[in-house]
């Protein structure tokens, strides 16, 4: 669907993290190097998405989805990647969502036609520069947040000065005190949606809400919370319908972060007597590779209050592979993995399997108590419980593989990520563009 | 020096990040855009490098080492930038040091003739990459570190195996107990340094040890472990030259983060009866952006016992600027700037100037008070003081600069970063590969 093959046919040169390459390599020719992360044919560290969980975890989703009857504009500054947003789209994604103007570019380059910038268009030389996409090409649909009177003008100048050939689709952003942006309550949202209206460069297309941040240490509470907010969603959408203030032949009503996308489709199922349809759109990023961490501790949350997601899970498909340099003390292993290799903004990585290269036995688990205490830039600090066998018996040269908590702080480091089968044979790659 | 027109001559796409570009652009080409990032020509959020206080920080390292008789191969994992390598080679560095083969073979690939591996060769792949372009290119220098007998077994057996025509040069790491890698003490250190000689594969060619991690809660404990390890490094040096162990024609003699780097020069000016000449060599990396947290604090405590630091100080170079996107609170902005953007593992950014895009005047201090208190993926959390002038005035578009605490976590989140002047007017650009 997308346009990927200059992403094939680029040649990847020595010095890209995670292959081991003594010639530059044609992307398209990385299966039939025949290379195995168990056998030590890649560089370590290396990052790798395990094709079976990814597709799991796709079509987990498209599930979800069509239970709930929403649609999906999954967050693509998640990943960043092309062959990712493709495998997205062609499972049914509405579009992608994405963060900044640049990101949006990024996508629109390998072909995506419809993207939600979850954030506000400020900046001058930003704003042009999506204004002539949009002018150039009629067919990329792009749809903004805004949160304020002041967003609202200088979006309808820019629009204006960039002679826009079609108002700019804008959702106003409702917040909550405390939050991020967002109007921090619905007379607010109520006057910013107004003066959309009246603006003839712009266009009320939604309303828009981030329930994802709602993450405290009493999750009862945090539960009550997103319901109480998406209910206000669906509160300011009624009202702003009721002074007929949206444009287009739908309205676009979106939520749903990682965290909490049940509760957000759950309330959107309500029953809105509205002038148009509603299209419902979800979007959630991190369900796609899911982790070891933060989101699936939210899952097995999720798993509690939710049938669709009782009877199966979303799949761990990240995982960074490193590698033992040095056991300088008896409870103690280096790794070659740091900062630069994997997420550390929630939790470090979490050392789950070990293998030997050469090995002809499947990798090992590592048990409990196995931990990554601290990461430098370039390396990891492991400790081992002291009298374990592991303790024992791991060497300099064995590998450890780390599951990671947060996917977007661990795709970021990776410009190449190797795809990889059950028994971790590399059979593609992907790239990210941050 | 370096072979960096490959970098001149590439063509910059559409969401290239810092850059708000509606066409491709030639990379060599960027002065003439006449972008100012006052003028909120580029994109937000956008790395910059200050000109004139990378310039200065060169010259001042030149002096420094020049004045304590070490030689410099400073640390490229820091920045990982061809453009800075060639700025640090043509300022008399020795060579660079990098922390993994594929940082190695990208220097190398840039020109880079001497590196100093500061970790061990342990992965077949990345010792068979690195050994395979050692036997193509003869002038290619290549120092790594071991600290253990299983690891120059593993190396001797590689060497043999890729029938390198040179032995390898290799420098023991000594390090002590509660450290990293490197040997807990000098006899172990000396019955790795004697298994190197006896290998016919292998070289001796240094010690090597690393002080910069000895950073605690208290300094004067810091300072007194630091001097007793390097003198520990020097006395292993006496040891392994009196049992005649080293090769070549000098002795290498390596120690030096960005902490202590004055205390490592003045303890390698002790006089050692050796063999052969020494090359003393330290291997800061953080000092040519330098920052305005981390090190900072270090170099503002170096100044108090080192009067070479005390006439003059490093200045920072690196700034992320980024824009006002929602003042949804009264004593808070959200700015366009998050985990994607800036270094967050010591401190979170600095916010230290703002702007008001199209004012004449130059960007103002912002006082003491504001500070950014949360970053999520792409949005950063600004707290004003409450009643404070910026309180009031601060607006939608503003422009924000921050500093930031440890670079080599702000360098690794920009593939190009902007050189600007002491105007921001953009000079030139530099480009990373992580």
């Amino acid at each position: 669907m997308l346009n990927l093959s200059t992403l094939d046919q680029q040649t990847l040169l020595p010095g890209t993290k995670g292959l081991a390459l003594t010639q530059p390599l044609q992307q398209k020719d990385i299966a039939q190097q025949h290379w195995n992360v168990l056998n030590a044919d890649t560089s370590f560290p290396v990052a790798v998405l395990k094709q079976s969980a990814l597709q799991h975890n796709l079509q987990w989703m498209k599930k979800f989805c069509d239970s709930m009857q929403v649609v999906l504009a999954p967050h693509g500054k998640t990943t960043m990647s092309p062959q990712l947003f493709d495998m997205q789209l062609k499972n049914g994604a509405w579009g992608i969502t994405l963060a900044t103007v640049n990101q949006a570019l990024v996508a629109h380059r390998f072909g995506v036609r419809r993207v939600l910038l979850a954030n506000q268009l400020i900046s001058r030389s930003d704003t042009q520069a999506v204004l002539a996409l949009m002018q150039a090409d009629p067919a990329f649909e792009f749809f903004a947040l805004t949160d304020s009177l002041d967003g609202v003008q200088r979006m309808a100048e820019q629009v204006q000065a960039a002679g826009l050939d079609r108002p700019l689709p804008l959702l106003v952003e409702l917040g909550f005190v405390g939050g991020r942006t967002g109007c921090r309550n619905r007379d607010e949202a109520l006057a910013v949606a107004r003066a959309i209206h009246q603006s003839p460069y712009l266009q009320l297309a939604g309303i828009e809400g981030y329930e994802g941040l709602l993450v405290g240490k009493h999750r009862d509470q945090d539960l009550i919370a997103v319901r109480a907010f998406i209910n206000d969603l669906i509160t300011l959408t009624q009202q702003a319908d009721n002074e007929g203030l949206f444009a287009g032949e739908q309205i676009l009503l979106s939520a749903g972060g990682s965290a909490y996308f049940d509760l957000v489709g759950r309330g959107f199922e309500q029953t809105m007597q509205l002038s148009r349809p509603v299209t419902a759109i979800l979007r959630s990023g991190c369900y796609v590779t899911h982790d070891h961490g933060f989101y699936h501790h939210l899952l097995q949350e999720m798993q509690t209050r939710e049938s669709v997601v009782k009877a199966d899970n979303l799949r761990p498909a990240l995982e960074v592979w490193s590698i033992v340099q040095s056991r300088p003390e008896p409870d103690l292993a280096i790794l070659m993995m740091g900062k630069r290799d994997a997420s550390y903004d929630i939790d470090l990585p979490f050392p789950v399997k070990t293998h030997r290269p050469g090995d002809k036995s499947q990798p090992c688990d590592l048990p409990a108590g196995c931990k990554i205490e601290k990461m430098n830039d370039q390396h990891a600090y492991l400790r081992l419980p002291r009298d374990s066998a592991i303790c024992a018996s791991l060497q300099v040269g064995d590998l450890v593989a780390c599951g990671i908590s947060h996917p977007c702080t661990t795709f970021d480091k990776w410009p190449v990520i190797l795809v990889v089968d059950d028994d971790y044979q590399v059979q593609s790659a992907v790239n990210t563009f941050f």
